[in-house]
């Protein structure tokens, strides 16, 4: 954990083509960033994403759950977190925060439940993931 | 209400674009899907979004609970269904599904929590919507 | 071909998380119409892009040249034509354009130039694909 | 011009949400690198995308020339460079490409020509810039 209180944080800023007409990120853009940040920590644990795919390992979402707290602009920069812990034998839940820079308004919180599968069958996570790696 | 006790339903088809490497749709784009159905559903009363942010009315999603049940693929075809009500002073609830055509398999299922903002502001829907219109 | 000179025409309306701050389409999701109306073309002439790719036999696209006439808007709805054509040993020419119904506008003119890669090496098209089926 | 020849360049990096099922980054997101790189180099020389078109003065794309020259992967890191240049009285081209780093691979090489309006009517780009501000 950093001094911040979360394992992991990703800094990014907005792309003017994120917006919609309301010139404003659009809702669902905000899920691309949350997941990028959650490919990006995974990674960052030696965990690759697209490699396990080709394995026919596969993370998948099961639920998300997300408050928009209020909207990035043009130009806005901002920092992805995430926490991590499990819930019961199937889920691994990851909770994110977005965050503008510098000033720390809350963005977007949102908790993402996450599931594990091999060649298409639900598994516990253990079966596919190192849980020491990943920080649980 | 059809018979399928839903006040509105949109059939689309997934298209190439919106698969990622795991050959499914996106998380994401299920998003795109649901509000999609939702602006049609608005315009079907005559209520136009774009329209409404041009007056500097906005309807804005304040939270989303989505569960993936089960990925769409190439191909396949899919309705989104919406009801409508209220929820509090302030809150307008859609409760969303998308739908595999023609088996019926439930994809995704979505409570969209809406708020209204005249001028950036926040309030009453009636303020800016007729409710009847709206179905409500 | 129809009577409009064109071998095939895909019907798709507008969907607002597709505009930008301009309140317009987005320069990059013209590309993604087109893209569908060619998979879309594929699939009627019993070719499956994402069958193919599982076979190790890819399409892809090694250069676009597009034309951006007028922009669609909010509720436009519009067609997206496709013709098809070889151009050399390697190359398969898509000539498409976009045009707003009912008024027939013209919104994109495209070229795009298609190539055959099976196990990633470039292959003559008639290596991985029927060209009669294929209108060629 | 820095010794690599171009006026500006952006370095960024693949997020897996913009693979497509082969794997790659799909084609139109490329476009959407483009158009980033366009703009940030626009902010960089004191020019506000966003905040021209909300004093009505739009720069829009009248035509596009890309070439795929290799596909980027899943963590892939690139850089987008960029030229501007001017041509007959209308037009502003950018010529960009798009190289993996570190190896300098060429991945895109494009030709974007650019236009101006005024309130919707077509004008010389001097009127709604200041040329020189922008490197021309």
């Amino acid at each position: 954990m950093n001094r911040n209180n979360h394992l992991f944080e990703l800094e990014l800023s907005v792309r003017d083509y994120e917006l919609d007409l309301q010139g404003i990120v659009n809702n669902s853009i905000y899920q691309n960033y949350l997941e990028h940040a959650r490919h990006e920590y995974l990674y960052s644990r030696d965990i690759d994403f697209a490699g396990l795919h080709e394995e026919g390992k596969d993370l998948m979402i099961s639920r998300l759950e997300i408050d928009y707290k209020y909207p990035l602009k043009s130009h806005d920069q901002f920092k992805v977190t995430l926490n991590v812990r499990r819930e019961g034998h199937l889920k691994i839940v990851f909770d994110q925060t977005i965050r503008r820079i510098p000033d720390e308004k809350l963005i977007v919180k949102a908790q993402v439940f996450g599931v594990c599968l091999e060649q298409g069958k639900l598994v516990k996570p253990e079966k596919i993931l190192d849980l020491e790696q990943l920080g649980l």
